[in-house]
């Protein structure tokens, strides 16, 4: 590691700092964190900022490591580099002749809110603020600023409750008997910084420190600590950053907005953040500090209207806006001071902005020349991205929403409808006109049909891979899930949360993208994107769709990862490849039996539950027979759709329990239909029972000791394509075996697929070319991928499973249990469904992506789960050498993102 | 790899090759299989055997290699061993005025009864046949061995029905009306050759090969094939041989026993192979070639009736006998012929031998000064150990008892008792000095107490790894389970097996080690090793238990492996010790819960599931710590037997469901004992419900979100260590944390641990070492490992839940469903359940060990997993480095045997 100081003055060593952080693959921001480096870098623009120094993240770190001891050395520095701010002010630090105040404030890599707050005014004691009382002439000021220094050291540095030293205040307000600060006048100022003594005295059982340096040390002391409150870490866990990530400190001499009207302070966007329309957008407040503007006491006017106050200040403070957004070549958010009539900078940072914005700003700043479409990719967040897709409430009918209750957001999108209890209430519904909420208590393949009728899927109980989220996701229907505080009672159809009781035909709203559960209906507002993609809007009507249209074309000419979707249908294939998928990297055929535009759906789940149910070999060929032509029109809808473009189909994976009817009721019913007794049914139905379903009988063990099964599916992929190519398109199927743990049973399903694809390949007369593969979902298939990469094509990671089985929990089962804590405890630094857990997970896949190469080079390798369409981790797929990442069709452009951003961190 | 000839003659550069191998760390039965390397080896040291040659099990690799292609320069090879064969014999192969005749014979490296069976008298056709009956005047004899010739050629290297040869001679004797094959004469066998001829012809479609050297080449074909046919594939899986493993072929000049009374041949053993007495074994057949000897058709005299038909050959017969075992150092069984007066050997090979045998034999060669004991060690199989141990049925009774059905061997051990199908009642018939067979669908832990009161107990369902099992093994109660022939109707209080019914009360016997269940009461007797142990019989009254004793004591001398048990009572750990157990590596908390003997066991039950339903943590603490003393006894009863040794403490595992009653009445009676309405009962049991128990809310999951328990668990731990290291015991607990899969999981149960620990000995006032460890029972705890081992003293692979992991699927739900197919298919080599999967699993468990003792030097590592007890696992564990393995009692001689064994193969 280069060696470094622990403190830095602002814009000391700029030069050498960025060469050092460099040869260290870090950035600038790593060493004197975000707001560290940007003051530097403003300072050694040139552009007025108060003197200050930076105490180093590293610094932080080592305090860490240290347990919370104060680095050897540091307090000297500390030191040395107040004598050059002192130099540079001409004043000094406890001097009441001539007093430096300093603040100090947080400033990790990334900004975090839930960090330490800012103290100000440091360095003030009895004897300085006698002494600024002869020099400002002007008492109340003074004792103001005095008595905020104790309540924020107080409370910001001790830790000590604030609103006992709020209560001072209020009190001498009470005894004067006005309501608004500035009432107050000097003499009973004093009287607050009195009484804020006694209180800190009481609640701390010693005197406020009259020592200056014994200020500063707390203060640097109290930013280091709080790197680990709970508010950081939490923000850390939402915004999916390292919970090591530190902070720096940056101590910075006071300029005060509190001088007069000559004075005042404001915060400013370079261009609007919520519509991205170049237009100045901020607050200023005259006569004030910092504090008043964010704590909203007086209300701001607008930063236009400083022109009219100081034109001059105004002219410079505009040009300084535009320099700062070509020198970042990106929006800033900018503090900043008029002390006397003279502008200081206070701080500068890339701007916040809603999607909406994020991608007309890009626009706009590349068609200004500010920066170059492959860059200005970077500044677009591929999370927030998603918004831009999905219908959303009209944000300010659901603030004024009533929540009755958060469940598990497992399918994003904003859903309003009547309340049904069944599916086929919900498809009556539906045919009649109405928008349905399916609430259930949790979903059955059998209520597929009913899901699609629905506007949104409620469900009391499962996580974010109980069926009703698969399935809500696939379809794209917005679906709460586990939302344990509704019970429902199907007798009287209603259901109750807290008092609050929801009938059948009652309006409800959900969005599932907080997992909300509103009453009523709440407004909704659609995404042009949308409608230009559907084709119910013209591309040049749309402002929205055409900057999102231009983002995602320079991503692409970035990314060196491919982006491929799951879907089992070929309407959602047609809707990702709009969204610029390249294939599907995951086909799921289980939900066909389900799911049959053309034909009723019982005939076809008949036909396979008599597949399950068949006593031998001969029924169970007879009955897959029966359910050939129905895959095959699957399979070539979905070809078709992918013309030219790979498709991965999985054969059948879940249990077939899981299609056999649970009550006796249905098991009478089916038994009426396909002519086998109702008892036989349910003893074989409890022979296929499982007591960990997600650790049985399913995947390609069904197709090694029931070849039938996957011996038509393959059969019809193959016909299908056949067809295909008869009728002059280009098939390209892959064909992906599930769950293989063992190098036998790829080696068995491979060699019937090849047998059953040349036989249908000779006698239709065509041929194509195909990929045999398998799903890495396994550890072991990890382990052993060099050995399977010797013959499979392609590697598919499924890694919700190879979660599952490396963690050995079920999401089902744990997610609603204890992952919040865990992630509060920091036992998880994000959810592992939600973010690829690179520390394990990762590993195997690592592993199995290398093992799996160095047998075969040519190896094929992707994902298919559902990380494949969230940032982190298509991050890691980039790094690990992946072909393809796959996702749900509406998490495309996420990826593409997310792909092209990783190539630019990281080429490869 | 060396360069090695494809062919040998017996005896062929025999120091040479030694060396060779040697180099390659093979031996020489790796390359010439053990029948080959032991005829080698007779030539060398200069006893008779009719010359031959082997071609090499590597020749065999390469033919299976490249499809089943004969290696190029093999026949070239082949010819030239033939030339040498001619020369030392002074005939020649093909020439019917002085033929050379053939056996053709596999020889794996270990023996393997499933391959193909000899092949006698290759070399004979139509015109070494006329010559042959010029040679030796004796026409009926050459016909015969001409049509033996040609059956054997055709169906066992041809592969024909060999029925339709057989049928050939019974048509001849119907003809002649004659019933033995003695009778037929000359002609009439002459007929039988040219009936043989042409079934051969029609079934085969070609005439039988008159070329000698076409029929020798199709042998050796023949015999390369073999390796590969069902039988030998069953065969290695049951005898845990790699299915990797080929033969060699051993071709050897035809010596004929059945030239007239002063001819004959044998079988023998040096010893007896069924009590290890020192006397000479085996059977002799005047007359006759070794066929006939097999085939049963005559009855052999005993070996030692030799000496009076011919004294001289009998001497030889001895000294070479006793040769053989001082140059093996080990029991041999040796085949011979004496062909007209003249003593060939045909091959010798390590006898087979029962437990009881191998023991006192072991014992003897030591004393005869044939071998040191640190070497006759080899000889024992640590499978076969087990037989000393347990309890077994009357070999001749079992063999003619009614097995009504076989299901899966969970706990070995003979019982037989009177059907039961309540806990309650087993225990209550028990106590009326009734033996009882506990028959259940499954058991619950509620069960426990009636299965401690049975003799044995059968379930309908559940794999090894069912609760049943477990408890079983636990307990040393014989145990079959998933015997899924059994109906039971607990109403009608019987079951059906097919069409027998038995009823509540009938006499029913098990056996754990074959899983069969049998009508009636079969007769049983009782191990020595027991009755001794158990202070019941006199050590030196039983010449088995010192045999046992003297060959444990070798083991314990060469073995660098530590040997834990498994066992929760500490009846248990003191059997272990007796059994020579060197600490405790799994005591289970959970079973405690059931099983107190001074308390009756509903109250901790209780105690316990008041626990469970508390409603807040202040509740959990309150039946927390009502359930103290009950914990803090249980510990100190453990501790106090292992004194001075380590005992490894797993903190509670299962899912906290499993504690609660699942019928609406058992729910009743709870809820009148603790007072909490059924209701909430129901509700809190349905929300702990969980869709994959295996992979839920258990293990230090509990520990991190309810500390309560293990907190609790932990105060008694050290409360009860306090006690006995007042009492001048000393104490060496070792608490582990189960199933920790995240760094934060095991540093917050390590973190109160400590401070517990410390709290307690600072109030006791005493002190002593213990250690905080982890369960190594998930993929990512390997991968991590290296950084738990920075907190972790001690690692402890639970390979059960790390295979069912590792391979994501559970034992229960899969091992009766589809592990038979799997083995037989040879996706398995073995049920990775039973024999530790080295590819996968393995593989985990060397990342954990190697990663964690790279930060950690001074980590312990064990494994605590069922495979701690099995031969092959052992050796795994042996090679990875661990410090010890741990199983459940009666395994620790086995695993004490099969440590040792590693240390010889490959020393540490």
């Amino acid at each position: 590691m280069a060696d470094y100081k622990m403190v830095y003055l602002f814009g000391e060593e700029f030069e050498e700092l960025q060469a050092k952080v460099k040869s260290e693959n870090r950035e600038l921001k790593d060493l004197l964190g975000g707001k560290g480096a940007n003051l530097a870098d403003m300072v050694a623009v040139g552009i007025l900022v108060p003197p200050g120094f930076t105490v180093t993240v590293d610094t932080c770190n080592l305090y860490s490591a240290a347990g919370g001891k104060m680095p050897a050395g540091l307090e000297d520095e500390i030191r040395a580099c107040l004598a050059e701010v002192e130099e540079l002010t001409g004043k000094q630090f406890g001097d009441p002749s001539n007093p430096l105040l300093l603040s100090v404030r947080s400033g990790a890599r990334e900004s975090m809110p839930g960090m330490m707050d800012t103290v100000l005014n440091l360095g003030m004691n009895d004897a300085v603020a006698a002494g600024m009382i002869e020099l400002f002439r002007n008492e109340r000021f003074v004792w103001d600023a005095y008595r905020r220094l104790i309540m924020m050291f107080g409370n910001v540095v001790m830790g000590l409750d604030r609103e006992k030293f709020e209560h001072c205040l209020m009190e001498v307000k009470k005894e004067l008997g006005v309501e608004e600060d500035t009432a107050v006048g000097a003499e009973a100022m004093k009287k607050v910084v009195e009484l804020e003594k006694e209180v800190y005295q009481q609640l701390k059982g010693e005197e406020f420190p009259q020592d200056p340096m014994a200020q500063l040390i707390a203060g640097v002391r109290a930013v280091f600590d709080s790197a680990d409150t709970a508010r950081a870490i939490e923000y850390r866990r939402i915004h999916k950053l390292p919970q090591s990530m530190r902070t720096a400190v940056n101590v910075q001499t006071m300029v005060f907005g509190n001088m007069g009207d000559d004075s005042g302070t404001g915060v400013a966007f370079t261009r609007d953040p919520a519509s991205g329309e170049k237009v100045l957008y901020g607050d200023y407040l005259v006569n004030a500090q910092g504090e008043d503007v964010v704590a909203g006491l007086r209300t701001p006017i607008k930063i236009q209207e400083l022109e009219e106050k100081n034109p001059a200040v105004y002219q410079q403070f505009l040009d300084i806006c535009a320099m700062l957004e070509k020198h970042y070549k990106n929006v800033q958010d900018v503090e900043f001071t008029v002390e006397r009539g003279k502008l200081w900078m206070l701080q500068t940072r890339n701007a916040k902005r809603t999607a909406q914005a994020a991608v007309k700003i890009a626009c706009d700043l590349v068609d200004e020349g500010i920066i170059k479409g492959s860059e200005v990719i970077m500044q677009i967040d591929p999370d927030q991205l998603g918004h831009l897709l999905h219908s959303q409430f009209d944000p300010k009918a659901k603030a004024a929403a009533t929540v009755l209750a958060i469940g598990v957001d497992a399918s994003p999108g904003a859903a309003a409808g009547r309340v049904v209890f069944t599916a086929d209430e919900a498809i009556e519904w539906e045919k009649q006109g109405e928008k349905v909420i399916l609430v259930r208590r949790e979903t059955a393949p059998d209520d597929v049909g009913g899901m699609k009728a629905a506007q949104g899927i409620l469900t009391a109980v499962g996580g974010k891979s109980s069926h009703a989220a698969i399935v809500g996701r696939q379809l794209g229907t917005p679906c709460v899930v586990g939302c344990a505080a509704i019970t429902i009672d199907y007798a009287a159809k209603q259901f109750k949360v807290g008092d609050t009781v929801v009938k059948h035909g009652d309006w409800l709203s959900i969005d599932g993208a907080d997992g909300k559960v509103m009453d009523g209906a709440v407004a909704m507002q659609d995404s042009d994107i949308f409608l230009v993609l559907r084709g119910e809007m013209k591309a040049e009507d749309s402002p929205t769709y055409q900057y999102f249209h231009r983002v995602m074309a320079w991503a692409d000419e970035v990314r060196a990862l491919g982006v491929r979707t799951n879907a089992d249908r070929p309407e959602d294939a047609s809707l990702a490849i709009l969204l610029g998928a390249e294939g599907i990297g995951l086909t799921r055929t289980e939900h066909m039996f389900f799911d049959d535009p053309s034909k009723p759906e019982e005939e076809r789940l008949r036909t396979f539950q008599k597949m399950i149910l068949a006593e031998n070999s001969e029924e169970r060929e007879t009955a897959a027979a029966g359910l050939l032509p129905y895959q095959r029109a699957d399979f070539y809808g979905i070809l078709k759709a992918m013309d030219g473009k790979p498709v991965i189909i999985r054969l059948l994976d879940p249990p077939l329990h899981e299609f056999l009817p649970s009550t006796d009721a249905d098991r009478e019913e089916l038994s009426r239909m396909i002519g086998k007794p109702a008892q036989q049914i349910a003893d074989i139905a409890r022979g296929l029972h499982e007591l960990n379903p997600m650790l049985g009988h399913r995947g390609c063990r069904l197709g090694v000791t029931h070849p039938e099964i996957y011996k038509m599916q393959v059969r019809a992929i193959f016909q299908a394509a056949c067809q295909l190519k008869k009728e002059g398109l280009n098939p390209i199927p892959e064909v992906m075996i599930p769950l293989v743990g063992s190098l036998g049973e790829f080696t068995i399903c491979r060699g019937y697929t090849e047998e059953i694809a040349k036989e249908v390949m000779e006698a239709e007369g065509v041929e194509f070319e195909y990929l045999i593969g398998t799903m890495m979902e396994l550890p072991r298939a990890c382990i052993i991928a060099d050995k399977i990469a010797l013959q499979a094509d392609f590697f598919s990671f499924g890694t919700n499973d190879l979660t599952q089985t490396c963690y050995g929990f079920s999401r089902d089962d744990v997610e609603g249990r204890f992952f919040d804590q865990y992630v509060k405890l920091g036992v998880f630094e994000q959810n592992p469904f939600a973010v690829l857990d690179r520390e394990g997970v990762g590993e195997l896949v690592r592993m199995g992506t290398e093992r799996g190469r160095k047998t075969n080079a040519k190896l094929e390798v992707g994902i298919c789960g559902e990380h494949g369409g969230e940032r982190l981790s298509v991050t890691f797929c980039h790094e690990v050498g992946m072909d393809y990442v796959s996702c749900s069709p509406l998490r495309v452009p996420i990826a593409r993102l997310a792909a092209a951003q990783a190539q630019v961190r990281k080429p490869r």
